[in-house]
């Protein structure tokens, strides 16, 4: 398995990328084949194919070959990792500010009172 | 104002970065001198410097010079911003991944009725 933090490196910079995000989009709304992805793409199918190995190397997707059709999924645990990494950080900071903000009424209420 | 995919493609590229997601996460627990989130990176501080650009470009950080000393503030809204994106996907993706369990509970209930 890869590290955690090489793989945050490659999530995070499979998602720096518009097409990238639309075939995660899209994928967030079922599995679909490669073809079907390429189809409302503007670009070629091996550039299509050259986005789906950045996502499949990050984990985002998870492709499997029955017959001629490749089928890519989403892979949403690969996903909630990504996500979790921000959420932890935003939560740390918005809780520190929560206590900043009690701590100033504190001392508002506190000068009142003298 | 930057259009949101752009945005998007700047902030998870400032985070596909071991040092720059160490910086966000060093920001959370509150704001900071360059020269104290230079401190333990094995870095120069010029190589800081230009991580804290990426992340300035992004949005995630912001930077403010008093005096002789420039301080930098994560931007939780614009953290907000790239975990909003990510979740609605995971949502998208696990809501219709629900509906097909209830759905096949409902056939199999159904069959066993017959």
């Amino acid at each position: 398995m890869l590290n955690n933090q090489r793989s945050l490196d490659l999530m995070f910079q499979a998602l720096a990328d518009p097409t990238r995000r639309a075939i995660v989009d899209r994928l967030s709304r079922g599995a679909a084949s490669v073809s079907d992805l390429a189809k409302p793409l503007p670009m070629s199918l091996p550039a299509v194919v050259q986005h789906l190995q950045v996502l499949e190397q990050s984990g985002l997707v998870t492709t499997a070959k029955v017959g001629r059709v490749r089928t890519c999924t989403i892979d949403s645990g690969a996903l909630s990792l990504a996500e979790q990494w921000i959420n932890d950080r935003r939560l740390t900071w918005e809780r520190r500010f929560d206590r900043l903000g009690a701590f100033l009424n504190a001392e508002e209420e506190a000068e009142k009172g003298e």
